[in-house]
């Protein structure tokens, strides 16, 4: 079954952008997921087609309408899948949110522009509020790649090896080991021994101890979570 | 003086993509910022023009070689901006080191393929390991269109109004209040009374209550953060 992504936007030209080469772009192509954009500036009622307006309050910038984009969401109900609004005010995404999404059958991203959306129409749509992390983006399009190109990755079908994705960052708590290939040599710099000594048991235990130390060292926040998780486990 | 963003990658067509338009587009036609793509894959030296191997020591997946990625880097040695990897392995990007960025003459984003590029290129060339979150990509591509967007927007002349991101999220530590427009009454749900009021203290202050209240809820790891450094400023 074709997974269904649909994006309201007010730059659809934006989509599918890098998502339809490479991997992402072969699984459009093979319908293993459908792309659909809607131009939110459609639903603008005047002749203008206007679809934002000054912030009540006052304030810079400018903030989309609640009656426009409102209608806009009403034109995709009947197709698959949660309404996310993509905004630095979510809940941070993850990996496993986008596992949830991949196992579903599909998904809505609002992508607001300007100030942001006027907040009545997230709430009385129920849209689930989505960040993709503490960095102010020029609008949420961008955010959708992101959001889009992790969970086609892991649609069925669409990783040349199913079994890579299962021992890539995070799906396990930790960061990822270092990677190393040809020339085992490389200007005087020699891939790490144990990687060549064809001994399954060290390289996986060398692999582990590394994804450890880098995730201590750079992400004391989900080594924390990780040691509290093993604990359970117990 | 204009600011140099230059790509290293497997997939130079997906620049500028969705830079190429809206806000982050006129810059770049404008001469506020340019954009140079280097095809990672020009640097392989067989007829086949491989740029991967299997890893060492087992397992799902390529690597990109270290001697090709090294030739890609020091291609572009003379131009400005520090070296930066994008993977689920480095320092995950916050707004300050968005800021440092557009402070800076540029960038040069790396970014990684299949499993991932061979760590010896990495160290080597000093390259600065940055994440964009605790998500897998199906590259790095995506990822350098997120912080090239950030940083771009901050660029002198790029936004409309020159107020606008200072009272963005996370410019304050705090995620940002609600945002509301006209119509006031929109299918009987009003805008917050205070916000019609003109009182602008009341405002202000309701505003960043509200910023608390979002944060203090969605984000208690940011909420954390602030109320440390409010501690630390008395």
């Amino acid at each position: 079954m074709t997974w269904q992504a649909t994006v309201l936007t007010l730059y659809p030209e934006m989509f599918p952008g890098p998502l339809g080469l490479s991997l992402a772009g072969r699984a459009l192509t093979d319908g293993v997921w459908s792309l659909k954009t809607v131009n939110i500036r459609d639903f603008a009622t005047d002749k203008h087609r206007t679809v934002d307006d000054t912030p009540c309050g006052g304030g810079a910038g400018m903030v989309m309408r609640p009656d426009v984009v409102a209608a806009s969401i009403r034109s995709i109900k009947d197709l698959p899948g949660p309404l996310i609004f993509l905004t630095p005010r979510g809940r941070v995404l993850n990996q496993a949110m986008v596992r949830d999404l991949a196992q579903g059958p599909g998904v809505k991203v609002l992508c607001g522009r300007f100030e942001g959306i006027d907040q009545r129409v997230i709430e009385a749509e129920g849209a689930q509020e989505v960040s993709i992390g503490d960095v102010v983006l020029s609008g949420g399009e961008p955010a959708a790649l992101i959001v889009l190109d992790a969970v086609v990755r892991l649609l069925k079908g669409v990783m040349g090896s199913e079994q890579s994705g299962d021992e890539e960052s995070f799906e396990r708590g930790l960061l990822e080991y270092p990677h190393y290939t040809r020339p085992q040599v490389w200007e005087g710099l020699e891939v790490p021994e144990v990687l060549v000594s064809g001994h399954h048991e060290k390289i996986k235990a060398w692999r582990q101890r590394q994804a450890e130390d880098v995730t201590r060292r750079q992400r004391p926040d989900l080594w924390d979570r990780y040691v509290e998780a093993k604990k359970v486990d117990k």
